[in-house]
């Protein structure tokens, strides 16, 4: 089907708000198949909210509103749709039992004001039936349109719980499924992965494959709609067990997983633990890994060895292979992770070292050089990459590699994936 | 004025991307005295796009159109102004000359493609004289139209560089002046930022403040508008001069500064070096350092000391301490800075630890505390702080309190900003 997304407050259209829930809103519709045909954000002036909305309904199915529902004086939507779609206020006492219950412990002034959220346009239905947020819809001309709360929040779960199930209802004559996967891959171009699946795009219109590069991953969605539950499942199956094994083991993980929660997951499984010695990532594989709560279990800290002073200091490394060898080196890269599994007395020690740049790099060894080491308790590997891209793109892309190093390793995976 | 703002873009329409320019855009011009009627996303379909264009033509002074200008056949806003506006596409020997210079060192397959970037609607003016980024302006019913890329930075550079100024000139029947300052403050809440200025505010039509929470800093920004240059220079150097005296030593810097460019900087015009021990913020204060490329020149390293072996083994922190203090204390955090000055051999050492939650509180150390120090070479200071909210954003601030610990040291202003 086709929307238009209608975002309303003057805190959006004066700057001072980031308006996000558009952006959701459209990225999940869009991944159940639907297209966005505009998004559009105004203040809280009932005229302009009244013709907009006119507008949108003339040139799309349906119209998800979000903003201007609460209880104060500016919150104006209500009363714009009313005199809109000709559809006066009219009090819904279901709703007010609800908000009653809910309010109990609130003061009675903000009570009173409470009870506005029970006048509604008539023919409005509460989309969620505790009245614990505030949210209808209601059907005109035939087209649904879904009135959501600003606050992002409340709008995401209202949007996910059940504006996509009405929506999907609503499509065609019948009732029709929908099934969404996303597969997170990390070290292959968004190019490289949409040449690996081109061939399964087409073939039938019930499958939608999209590519969403979130630097440094890029994430494949697989959207599958049926007319019956049964329908959907069976085509999902099939292209869910194409797309996962045409990924392969560069897909490291489903949905909300992070590279540094697969890796961390991996590790609690297998009782071990892991430190890292960072040159030119200068932190941010360390910050990566203890993004996640609970990551003490497996994460030991690390040395940021900037200077070459620290990494003989503090990572032994020998200052014969430094001046030898130089700092950015396979050597080194071999000494200072070894130093860091031996100091920290741990399973892995992951070391990077390299040019991030823009400064820093020669003829032999250009900027987004870098060196990894993974020193676990059998051997030391060292990997070599170049990459591409600012200071601050090189150092993100070596430290994501540095994590999928150690998870392919983690997964019996060395000389399959990535390897120099 | 009132502007109308049209964004194009299929990855927005889509939610594969987050629009960032229009809300960059809309506090800009909300900051400069202008309101917006309405910020519009759209696809990449000419159709839409010229009738959105002539719509927005009808009801606001001026336009702004970011995105679908690049090289590729998929940018497609040029054809669809030419088309709705009844301009042809007009070759511009002046920006293909331009073009042909910096592009020099591009492959020729590449160099072609950007021929299309000369070829505008006919009575267009490229905005940046360089012809460095795509984006021009025309002069529509009286109302100008300004057609910046989507690229964020492209199109924040040339809105603040010549959009505002453009369109200050064009406000009224006289010339306008535009003068802007961003103020960049760590430390303060919005509200206690706002506390301090709101005096400032209404005094003067030609003067506008504006305060944008940008995650873990506010930046200010003030705007004055003159007659002419002289009127415009003469009451921005009064309110700039107030503004600079009620923010204080809470304002690090100014415009596209940063806390840890700010930090580098103080540290390489005295010679002095730093290193930092980390707990609870994992790297990230170390990351933010090594962000400023030449921070090799004044930054050492450190230690992620996230188990308490680690403090123990690279820092030299007496076991005993720990045992007796806690390793979240003033006595943990003191031994592990001055334990990193010494292994570091630096002037300065930085060290956090604390609980950055969601697990770990207690009722006498709650999510939220975090214990600073900072060892010099006269002495060590220690800092208590406690901060609300998830995870990553108590790690946030907990790595910008460290940096301006050590700014505000540097700066000679111990005990006066900042301080348990």
């Amino acid at each position: 089907m086709i929307g238009e997304i209608i975002a309303i407050g003057d805190e959006l259209t004066s700057g001072r708000v980031l308006n996000t829930t558009s952006y959701f809103a459209a990225s999940q519709l869009f991944a159940a198949g639907h297209e966005i045909l505009a998004m559009i954000t105004i203040g809280d002036e009932p005229e302009l909210i009244g013709r907009t909305l006119q507008r949108a309904l003339q040139r799309a199915d349906f119209v998800i509103v979000t903003g201007g529902l609460g209880p104060t004086t500016d919150d104006l939507t209500n009363a714009a749709v009313s005199s809109a779609l000709a559809r006066p206020a009219t009090f819904h006492p279901e709703i007010f039992k609800k908000i009653q219950v809910y309010s109990k412990n609130l003061p009675t002034t903000q009570q009173s004001s409470l009870e506005k959220l029970a006048w509604l346009p008539a023919g409005a239905h509460a989309l969620n039936t505790e009245a614990k947020m505030a949210g209808y819809f209601l059907v005109q001309d035939g087209k649904p349109i879904f009135f959501l709360p600003g606050v992002p929040q409340e709008m995401k779960d209202l949007l996910l719980e059940t504006v996509l199930t009405r929506l999907a209802v609503w499509e065609g004559e019948e009732v029709r499924q929908v099934r969404q996967k996303t597969y997170k891959v990390v070290g292959l171009a968004e190019s490289e992965i949409n040449g690996k699946l081109a061939h399964l795009e087409g073939r039938d219109s019930r499958v939608r494959l999209g590519y969403y590069p979130v630097f440094p991953e890029v994430h494949v969605s697989l959207t599958v709609t049926g007319a019956s539950s049964l329908e959907a499942e069976a085509v999902f199956t099939e292209y869910d067990g194409q797309v996962t094994t045409l990924l392969g083991d560069c897909c490291y993980g489903f949905g909300a997983e992070t590279l540094e929660g697969v890796v961390g997951r991996l590790l609690a499984e297998r009782g071990q633990t892991v430190a890292v010695a960072e040159s030119c990532t200068g932190g941010l594989i360390a910050h990566s890994l203890t993004r996640i709560s609970g990551s003490s279990a497996y994460f030991q800290g690390g040395v940021v060895a900037y200077s070459n002073a620290l990494k003989e200091r503090l990572l032994g490394v020998n200052r014969e292979i430094i001046l030898r060898c130089g700092a950015v080196s396979a050597e080194t890269a071999q000494a200072m992770a070894e130093g860091m599994r031996r100091v920290a007395g741990v399973d892995y020690a992951l070391s990077v070292t390299g040019i991030a740049g823009p400064a820093g790099g020669t003829e032999d060894k250009p900027v987004g050089t870098i060196y990894f080491a993974l020193a676990s308790p059998d051997k030391t590997r060292v990997f070599l990459f170049h990459f591409s891209g600012e200071r601050g793109q090189v150092q993100a892309l070596a430290s994501q590699t540095a994590l999928d190093l150690l998870r392919c390793h983690l997964m019996g995976l060395d000389n399959e994936c990535r390897t120099v």
